[in-house]
């Protein structure tokens, strides 16, 4: 018995008024369609995603799941239909998801099937705060689910009903492919709706239950401003996490987390910190505010910033600090070392206790290609001090103040590369009198 | 028929404890006297403002339109009619606004106007959740406004009307100002009431209408932390609009707008992004978090941030890229080029496809004057360099890192301004023994 | 008659999921239990702490008052027997109070007093909006509390009651000391509870009576998620208070204070503002947005940002102007002087009207130790330059952009330590051709 999900994600969204596909706008750092193939990872064994033609970012985001194309936009029913030559004949239960709906949990999804047991089609209900004209799952003497109607359609009495349809649905491949090939589409919009299986059902014969579901996973995303519902709401749920698991997040609220930010225990997250994917921040470590972190690792004890940038293939060693106004880039910063601020360093490898002074510049750019810089452990690099990559530094050098560096300096060796001060007695006051003659003159 | 507002913005703001004019306090980026004139201008033929005396800033604000001067504070009735000289003996209609209540819409104005034909004096009133002790809007039998009465002269039947008085009124300018002119102050504090009007037109047989309006337009700003709140009502809507336009607002709260920001099409904005007044931002484009851009033009396709910094008179060209702890001013940065890390570009031409290196500063100011720097395409700028202005680059050239570029350079040259590099083998040893005489005598 | 409180704060904190003591979790820049002694100071003549075994940094926190240590965690009413070698025997009151409550009020400590000399014992009750599972405050006969019933073992009936322990009491010591010696362990958890003293002196014929107080004074900390809470309710009211003195916080939901911010009038706080301790602010000052600043004083008419941090031992003189990307720590900075640019300025005195460039760097520290800077009274430093200290700079000097300064400049002297230019022409042609062969061979 194989389980398999039908992921609807052909919607353009003109609602968000997009030149990217709906399923693609990204919650925490992830795409819609990310988040509902994540929550049925778990749950089921086969996952198949619709899409519009011409997606070919959705495409690459759904694999390794399977692919195929709605090319004609003829409604729900018809868009489920097009995974029917990769998954009729199959023994087993389908459901049919949206990838606007994408906060649905795998263990809501796991209820869906649970529900499919005892009846032939199960369907997802929630009981909105304010029902609005979403339509109502009427009962069944039975128990069940006896219809769904649009609230266009539904009598005072039926509009009565709290319970509201999602429109995500489970049965055995067997019966929902032939539910969904014996849909018409003899309705205004003349759009085959995946919905009227269900009164497809009923009408042959089969049995139809509803499993409710919180209203917060099954909001769908049909505009900016729900995308923006929904975000908040992800957020919401991870700094829970993240402050359950031993993070002090001072402010959460101003905190953005990513869907895969790992904050270990007695961490600490000032106010205004902002998480990209893939950053790891080990136990005991500070992040002050204004940090903005992205695909690195933060030792434990590391202190980071306010107004650090940690970008992809970061690495800071234990009890290493990282300051303000300093960027660093594909570095490995050895442990405690320092880079405190006004520095950008870019693709280098940065020995322990080494202490890199203000203003320095990795070069690791020659307008070609990028060029590593190595550093040593326990150098002391002076401020202002330009590192022309590819660059050496041995252990325990020493780079003065305002050099600019382009050979490798020896372990233990001092390099110079500036100039040698020169000082004009009163030019300075000569410099100013010429500028402002009018003041000259006057008494 | 002309039609004149009168807006009343003599006061001082006692409760904002400021030696700001109240009506010059920002609201989204724009003094609330300014919100209330955008809202008139499309509305009314003629605007004149009613000022304190020693408020140029606040003349200035108001113009081109008149401003009078009340010389004495003897009440809204007395401040509306020191507009008598300019407004008196016109044909139309006149209504008096208050500059503390800057968030009317113009669509109320409008309806208010409308009202004014229906009947001899037009009020507004507001139904707020918490009627508190604002004053009461009586009915009249005929189906309009009987009279307004203060909170706390007010019956209990009187004080379980639900309508309140928003002040805002409207009549024909003969009325009005024979009205203001019959007003006394014979009360507590001796005033002269705006208010007082309504009951003098009844008591002369004129017919007095109220028009409702949403309470979050009439709230009135009286002390800092109301200012705030009006702030915030402002910025959602701003945001609302925004998203609605098509722009992604990862976390809209985060974000502040000012009340001329143009968003495009897909453009996104980060978390923690703040806009102040004449940004324009084409589509496509990326602004990523802790951005702050001010009076600047942001092409098609191109991607700010995070921790950039666009200041008045900066046009960023398409595709173009500003990256980290970069402050642009006065420069127009051409089509592709780069500005990524720890940049000053200050009054500057910078050519399509050039790359400004990290730590790059120009010096656009001697202390006395600010110079250009014109940079051509293609050019290749090396890291930690100083560009002193007055100064041009050809197209091609290349300036080596760690350079101090004080002259022209030739199209496709190579620059160079910076000392050749000296070793000294040990010397950093050598200078750690001498600065850790305790170390050294330990085994 | 003395007044003593015993503040209980052995507690671990198991639900924090921290190595921290929970006391010392900080809400708006300071450990919980610093809030509930401060409360604790205007009120009470001697406070004593009773500490958990290895808890060093809370014994610091703690001083100047005396701290106990209760070594065997058997119990609120335990630790609280362990101030007993320092009360017992005194004449007057003594409250007891958790560390875990620290937003508990002076005026509510002063009405807890003044309740204790109408009857033997009070205690502090609340009415939560949730009364979920506190336990309840049951009325007496008397007009005052019978006793505590735990939620777990109350009727439906006493469930019913709003009147919820917040567990604070207050007796005198003899009474209050007798009643703790004389509490058994006899329950479940084996524990000694501070709360069986209420029934212990009912029994004995003392009178019991309860004080009210707001439920979000005596809300308990024992999550992150809860000191989250804490902390924005703490914001909440610093936020208001700041304006209610007049100062504008554009939006102060975006900004952080701290306990002890002081903000002068007409002061203006841009959105993402974060003060840590020890900042005062003086009137018409402004602070732009994603400005950062600890222990730092800002005098009357300044400008500070953005993204401008200023830390610990600055001082920023009247109408001075701090800019984007700089850092200032140590330092002082004149009248009218400014450092608007990607700066760092550490250790260092900085004289009325002297303009700092872009990209200025003061090497404060050689690796061993730190040393000043001294610039005088209208200097001008051009961008880039570095300042290596101990170094003095006259009034009136000039130091040429792009130069490295390690030697003293005389007043009015211009400086320079800068390479002279050379130009290579053709050079980045050539460079170019040889890093892009492919290209050279197509058409």
């Amino acid at each position: 018995m194989t389980r398999a999900a039908i992921l609807l994600a052909a919607g353009l969204g003109t609602r968000m008024r997009s030149a990217l596909p709906k399923a693609m706008h990204p919650i925490a750092g992830r795409p819609m369609l990310r988040h509902l193939i994540a929550a049925c990872e778990g749950v089921f064994d086969r996952v198949v995603v619709v899409a519009g033609p011409g997606m070919p970012a959705l495409e690459r985001a759904a694999a390794p799941h399977a692919t195929v194309i709605q090319h004609d936009r003829l409604g729900t029913g018809h868009a489920a239909l097009q995974a029917a030559p990769l998954l009729e004949g199959m023994e087993g239960d389908v459901a049919v998801l949206y990838a606007d709906n994408p906060l649905i949990t795998a263990a809501t999804l796991r209820r869906l099937l649970e529900a499919r047991e005892r009846a032939d089609l199960a369907l997802l209900a929630m009981r909105p705060a304010d029902p609005a004209r979403y339509g109502r799952v009427l009962p069944h003497e039975d128990g069940g689910v006896s219809r769904i109607v649009e609230w266009k359609d539904a009598t005072e009495a039926e509009r009565a009903v709290g319970l509201c349809n999602v429109g995500v649905i489970c049965a055995a491949a067997g019966n929902l492919f032939a539910w969904l090939r014996a849909l018409t589409n003899s309705n205004a919009a003349g759009e085959y709706y995946l919905t009227d299986t269900v009164a497809a059902a009923r009408a042959a014969g089969f049995r139809a239950v509803a499993v409710e579901a919180d209203e917060a996973e099954c909001r769908g995303i049909n505009s900016r401003l729900e995308l923006a519902a929904a975000e908040a709401a992800v957020q919401a749920r991870l700094r829970e996490a993240a402050m359950a698991n031993g993070a002090t997040l001072i402010r959460p609220e101003s905190v953005t987390l990513c869907f895969d930010t790992v904050l270990g225990q007695d961490v600490t997250i000032g106010p205004d910190v902002v998480f990209g994917p893939g950053v790891t921040v080990e136990d005991e470590v500070e992040i002050r505010s204004f940090s903005h972190l992205e695909g690195c690792t933060v030792r434990r004890g590391a202190t980071i910033g306010p107004f650090a940038r940690l970008r992809p293939g970061t690495e800071i060693g234990p009890r290493a600090h990282v300051g303000n106004f300093v960027e660093l880039k594909a570095t490995t910063l050895g442990e405690g070392a320092k880079a405190n601020h006004l520095s950008y360093i870019g693709d280098a490898t940065i020995g322990p206790a080494t202490n890199i002074g203000a203003g320095t510049i990795t070069c690791n750019y020659d307008g070609f290609a990028k060029h590593r810089t190595t550093v040593g452990r326990g150098v002391f690099i002076g401020s202002n001090a330009t590192l022309v990559a590819p660059l050496t530094l041995g252990d325990g050098a020493f780079v003065a103040a305002g050099s600019t560096i382009t050979a490798p300096v020896a372990p233990d060796a001092m390099a110079f590369g500036r100039a040698r001060q020169e000082q004009k007695p009163g030019l300075a006051a000569a410099f100013r009198d010429q500028r402002t003659p009018a003041k000259k003159e006057q008494p």
